[in-house]
């Protein structure tokens, strides 16, 4: 490896807003990483040499051009809430923090074009003056930026409705900026997008996304209590299979995890497990049927207005669980399943007990209403966990392992070639965020 | 059974808006039964007495009234294009005609208050005003009332996205007449509209309804054509998987099918199977890539302005599909089928091959898209008809019996004990549409 040749590099960029102290750049260079105690050990040291805020693409082209002449390597950063450190820089190099390219290009109805740093929770601020909102957002949502969410995400609330961000359908359109001999910018549009969605910012620099937007609803947020945990868990299923029933977020959490909820307390009735759910404001009446079907009792209601004022149940659900849960008892950690059928959730709840407390997110996958799991794992060893992952996908479980950094081995488990070619022809150096694609690693090997 | 006294019950009502010229009632005591041989040899010679066009629900309680005095039974009439004589009085009497009660009560948001007699393209004409329209309406929605859709109908466009009818949120609250020794009004809300809910008017006169809205999206209006059926077939339920496009119809025809199409002829390649599909035309890009995945050729595209001006397609899907073919060949008849599952669909499109035409409709059924027939059958006898229909649910696909005019024997089967206690309550005299009611008759019996 040659010496990379930094006061030119920052000479070359100076005209940019650049972060080089190291406490600024140690701060931009982490994630949320830490929820892993595996990833913990092994990234904590990690860090970026120069922070760059491009405020344009031209900005970002100019970057790419440094980086490919230098051959540094560049990774991308958004808000960095990911949680699999996604944009922890295993080299070092450049982060490029797209926080200040947040410019709005369009919103109408059904459609919007954004540059990759604007927040999701702004974005959703000026869609609804035109009644539209995101189809799906991540609880992070007040932070996390559109790209960050394309380029590490996967579902949220809004998921129960719309599906993953990996259907077709979820992402319209991208611009990258190439890290080619002579960089450019690229347009894929449809099933092409593929090529960069979820990609960990490993094949191109995404500098402007076209999403599709849901109708905004006027969202009810509600907690239901239940004395049974499979009742609760049964009442998601129902609630996700109510075709009359619009709603946003179903997050099923068993006891004692509402017990991490402190804020919340007062509607937490001890040993009671808990429904978290938005209900479109005109869809009470069924809901409270529902509710009633299955024993339920409604222990907070906010109006739409209510709701948008205070802190949302949202940011107690998806990984925000696990956050607030991790704050109390550091020693936890969680999962990410892929459960299926109840009859798996049930199966699970029974044999790992306390050990693994269900934490449930409905979502839609190919069309079906299926429990997801976020469990909050009492952490011992990497032996037991990796046991306790083992034995999920023996029962048939699919687990999307949030203890690795490597692109493959999280969610899809298979090399998609789609993605490694794209990066062969956007990347030849293999300057983007390296050693987080597998199938650039073993190609490097073969 | 005591003569009914006509002349004076003419009389009592003779300030309301009366048919009693003998053509006049003969054409308004009929309905679409004739797409059943079986219910057209039954049912043709039946006929009211008088037919009363009531204004609003106080001269509906004195047509009530008048009829508990004397004993007279009411059958309650939409715009009377049922499929199985729901509406047909198989006893004589009033026919209560509810198209003069077309008062939109008012739309907001999400929810709308209705009179039964509103048609059903004409409120949304309304509702689309302020962005909303009806969440499912069936493919007779420019004739058809609202009342009638609940009273006798059970799925239509949209059921892709909002399931049936009797799913729990497709109907609000009602307010019914009864025929009681002294008429009342009542009104159900929530679950409780499930004791009116598709009862064929046995047991109350709805007179007003509250429904649940979708928002209006802009439907763009396509047909794409396929070279094997099972592709076809394939694609519309690939459709109805796709949490990333939203659309509202998804339709299905097998070869010869499409060959009743004539309007259509020149988009309708001879020996191709197709899909009548409506998209939001936001989403026609990822709509078109699932088109490809599919081998799939569009040869129809209409734009949502294009569209409202022309013939929908909506008109050669659902049971219009019945209907064009039957003006070509008088001897088809048809079924209605839950397959659930295309394995089950192939089995028997081989099966029958040329005797049951297959015309599928995708719609939500608790929370999954399914295909559901319309078949197309080759009438011969009774006999074969009902070897057809045991055939089916043997393979285990459910038959909604069109060939029946008996509430229970058509779709659920089972008696609906909700159902006959209310009329006990409600209709004391048995005067409602006597005869349709499998419930209430082994009551009379017992
Ligand atoms: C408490 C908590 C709750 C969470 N809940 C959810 C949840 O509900 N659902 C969910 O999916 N995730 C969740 N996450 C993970 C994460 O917050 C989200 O995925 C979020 O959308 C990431 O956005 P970000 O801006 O922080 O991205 P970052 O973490 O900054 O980046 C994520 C990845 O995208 C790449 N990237 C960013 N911008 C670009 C670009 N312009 N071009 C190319 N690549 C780019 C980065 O290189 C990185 O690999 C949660 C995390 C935490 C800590
Ligand atoms: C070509 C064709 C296509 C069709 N497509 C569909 C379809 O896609 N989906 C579908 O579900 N149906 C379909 N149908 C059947 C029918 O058109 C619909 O169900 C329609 O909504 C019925 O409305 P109507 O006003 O004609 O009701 P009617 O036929 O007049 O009445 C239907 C039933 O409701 C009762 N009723 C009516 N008003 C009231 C009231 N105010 N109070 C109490 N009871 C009442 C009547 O007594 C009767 O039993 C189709 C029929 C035809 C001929």
């Amino acid at each position: 490896m040659t010496l990379t040749d930094w006061p030119t590099i920052t000479d070359e960029l100076a005209h940019l807003d650049l972060i080089t102290d190291p406490t600024g750049v140690a701060k931009l260079s982490l994630d949320y990483y830490h929820f892993s105690p595996i990833l913990e050990k092994k990234l904590q040291d990690k860090r970026g040499n120069l922070v760059i805020r491009p405020v344009n693409e031209s900005e970002v082209l100019q970057i790419a051009k440094t980086c490919v002449k230098h051959k540094v390597p560049l990774t991308v950063r958004g808000a960095g809430t990911g949680n699999y450190g996604q944009c922890i820089p295993l080299e070092g190099g450049i982060i490029l923090d797209t926080t200040k390219m947040n410019q709005i290009r369009w919103i109408k109805p059904g459609l919007a074009c954004v540059e990759p740093g604007v927040k999701m929770a702004a974005f959703d601020k000026k869609a609804r003056e035109i009644g539209w909102e995101l189809r799906m957002a991540p609880s992070t949502y007040r932070t996390a930026t559109i790209g960050g969410f394309i380029g590490g995400g996967s579902v949220g609330m809004g998921s129960i409705t719309y599906g993953q961000l990996r259907d077709r359908g979820s992402l319209r359109a991208v611009r990258v900026v190439t890290l080619e001999d002579e960089p450019r910018i690229l347009e894929l549009r449809g099933d092409e997008v593929q090529k960069v969605n979820h990609a960990y910012g490993t094949n191109g620099i995404i500098t402007e996304l076209e999403i599709p937007l849901a109708p905004a609803h006027p969202w009810v947020e509600l907690i239901v209590v239940f004395d049974e945990f499979m009742t609760a868990a049964r009442f998601g299923q129902a609630l996700g299979d109510s075709d009359g029933i619009v709603k946003k977020l179903v997050s099923i959490h068993a006891w004692p995890i509402p017990s991490y909820f402190t804020a919340l307390e007062s509607y937490l009735p001890k040993g009671k497990h808990c429904a978290f759910v938005m209900i479109a404001d005109y869809d009470l009446e069924p809901f409270q049927d529902l509710v009633k079907e299955y024993n339920g009792q409604v222990t907070y209601q906010k109006t739409p207005q209510e709701a948008s004022k205070g802190t949302s149940l949202l940011e107690f659900t998806w990984n925000h669980t696990t956050l607030l849960a991790r704050s109390i008892d550091p020693n936890l950690t969680y999962l990410q399943t892929f459960y299926f059928t109840l009859e798996r959730v049930e199966q699970m709840y029974h044999h790992f007990g306390d050990e693994a407390m269900i934490h449930l997110e409905f979502l839609r996958f190919h069309g079906k209403a299926i429990p997801a799991g976020l469990q909050l794992i009492r952490f011992t060893t990497e032996e037991r966990l990796n046991e306790i992952i083992r034995y999920h996908e023996e029962q048939g479980a699919g687990i999307a392992n949030p203890h690795t950094y490597i692109l493959e081995d999280g969610g899809r488990k298979v090399i998609d070639l789609d993605q490694v070619c794209f990066k062969e022809k956007v990347d030849p150096y293999g300057l983007m965020n390296p050693g987080k694609m597998r199938g650039w690693l073993e190609r490097e090997k073969a």
